[in-house]
């Protein structure tokens, strides 16, 4: 019983089915912003919904009684069950909020598609090459952030009132959006040094992020060419090591 | 008499002269936009474009009638006879868009050089290896576009009223342009936890657009950097296979 | 009594712990920009403040102890040397600045972590590669500024009014920000050419950015491949010397 | 008489003298920019920009009379020679303008300093490479701008009214400032269709920029490599051919 299940929740057809299911309850998600379809199907809609959201919980049923708990050893299977958990959430008081979550439901098509989780998996990969740098960044806006609240931040509370408008503020500037016309040279009429403290932002950030850029290419050539470098070594080693072997069988 | 067709339109002489009807149409149709030039030259510049067009459509039926079907077997053939066919087409009610088409025929500059043809197929070759991370992007999108919609629609109906204005609105956004000046400021008086929202879709869009970029990198450095290890591979493994060979020699 | 000390200071326990008293220093002197917190807290926070200052006070002269003359010969010894000494420095006038300086203590994080230190010295590093390019820059800035000034200092003071004022103005354009809706559209309307001016600004200082962000590509993957090619090489040698070793035996 | 002014115009001692003059004549026209300054030195300021004419015209001359027309033969020469004769015009009516120029005069730096020359030949160098690309752009530019001026010239004459016009604003479309905001939004507001134009375009000009900077990235990186493992397939081969003259020498 547990094998058949296996088998059939293994199968292509079982799999191509339920992204069909994820593509379909994605789309109905999609058509439900539209208020003139809201009003005329709104019944429909709702119970195609309710059918996708059946459907997701007896998948996981499924592979709950055949995995058992290594079910949970696969990142993706975990993945899986918290957004079909989250439907099952009661929509309450904070309604709409929770209503919009449901279209994190598409997101299983990267977890259906083996193409998708391989391209997920890499850009997660690239992120430890760059936790330093990401820790050094982190450390720059909080030092900035700090000094900006303290410096302009009874002026302009608007943008620089507490830490957390600053750090907004900061990530704004570093986007380059409207740093100058927008926050700078409203804040350079009160003080007229404040450039003294952005220009060098936007510069140690900048420079920063490309040093970021620049791990991450640098990771990913790296893997491309060692394993080709590799190959081509391998196969001249290999004719170095006949000749060795003939060699030998020379002098015996 | 197909033979000598051949020759003559696949001489270089045929094909320069094309590239200057080419060229000298899209000057003349450039000069339209100028009301003083069409004022007075009006007729002139009619007949010029008259012209070019008859001799687009004699290039490619002498080219039809010399390869017949084989014609469209090519990409870049095909291009031209859509091309000049837009041409053809009645000019009816929305007339300025047709007129405005017409200058695409300067695209036929592309097919007409070789080395610009080979340029536009690195770009179309460079785009398979970002296929899967398109579509990645693409969903992330459509999830964000149906999100904001639902959060933010009822209220900023003129940025996030359907989820094509939202799409549109999001594009703007992983461009940086105006995103929180002109767009998440506003939205945060009203809902101040708007930027949970937008500060990660920057982040995300922009990693994963960087990644679009490095598998490009990757992919035009991996093919130069083939080539020549290959060769220098061979070059080291040819000096290998000659010493095998002396060695075979003295043990006979 | 020195050697012991110097065990103790070398100890990862004890640069646990100065690192512990960097971070919760951080964190007060980030809770002081609140002023809910202030009003209650102020005195605590104040004190906290003061004993994680007497602690880094006491952490610098065992060091200076410990190693004399040879500690000012780490350039991160100075570097935390000079950030404690801010601190001493009395807060007179112009309060809010020197204050606000006091949070660059969170720097110290830099040179307690070991793998940070690395990255901001591999930060450093590539300065050096950049050093002519980056002059190259300032040159372009400077002779853009000059011809600003004069050109358009008198119609439009409040961007090109001085040098300093055109170089502010410039980096602006050349991070793109504003540039044309918010700068060159307002003079064209005055100086009709003035595009002729601008658009070659942003071409050229945005190809030569692009030549620096190169110059580190490059620099990063030379020193990557360096190491790895020259390993492959090395084996590949190896081998080959085993040959000829062979070959000699084989002669005598 | 003409040896011993060649000696004297290559030694490092008269090449310093030479960029010391270029340095402080560009401090002067930069002083000039400030009213204060010439108000109250005005005359020795003209005076010493006069002096330093004087220097670098007799440098041009001494250099003529050494080499004679091979002078003409470097480019960088040719480069010094307008850069003074410049500054020998008749300073008439649009004196603001040639007088603004006369600060190009800093850019003889690049030529007096061997290392900055390097760095500029390099990034000519890097020119060639993008030259199909560059037309390729260009032609898409022209294209657009036709298409933009049919379309949307007759409402927002202001940005689209004329090709001139159109290839500024789609300029600033491409370096994506207030693209949206400023001027896609505005326009959809009378042809909802607008974006079908303005995103395809936004998204075919980032995608060429970007290739357009791989082909120089790539071809950075070619030069690079190149040299390198060359270096050690010569290394590898030199050992090869070794064993292969001891093995004759076996043989015989």
């Amino acid at each position: 019983m547990v094998e058949s299940l296996q088998i059939l929740i293994e199968s292509s057809r079982f799999q191509n089915a339920i992204m069909a299911v994820i593509v379909i309850n994605a789309i109905i998600i999609g058509m439900e912003t539209s208020p003139m379809l809201m009003e005329r199907y709104d019944a429909i809609l709702g119970a195609l919904d309710q059918i996708a959201i059946g459907i997701f919980i007896i998948e996981i049923l499924l592979k709950l009684f055949v995995y058992r708990l290594s079910f949970f050893k696969n990142g993706w299977n975990i993945f899986d069950f918290v957004i079909v958990a989250v439907a099952l959430l009661p929509t309450g008081g904070s309604l709409s909020v929770l209503r919009a979550l449901r279209i994190l439901r598409a997101l299983r098509l990267v977890s259906a598609m083996p193409k998708m989780r391989k391209v997920v998996q890499g850009l997660f990969a690239a992120i430890p090459s760059m936790g330093t740098v990401i820790i050094l960044l982190a450390l720059v806006f909080y030092i900035a952030a700090v000094m900006a609240t303290k410096l302009f931040g009874s002026e302009f509370s608007q943008w620089f009132g507490s830490i957390g408008a600053s750090l907004y503020s900061l990530f704004q500037i570093m986007t380059l959006e409207s740093w100058s016309m927008g926050i700078v040279r409203p804040i350079m009429e009160v003080y007229p040094w404040a450039w003294v403290f952005f220009v060098p932002f936007v510069l140690v950030t900048s420079f920063v992020v490309l040093n970021l850029f620049i791990a991450i290419i640098v990771n990913a050539m790296h893997e491309e060419a060692d394993e080709e470098q590799t190959a081509q070594r391998d196969e001249i080693l290999d004719e170095i090591r006949a000749i060795r072997r003939e060699i030998k069988e020379l002098r015996s």
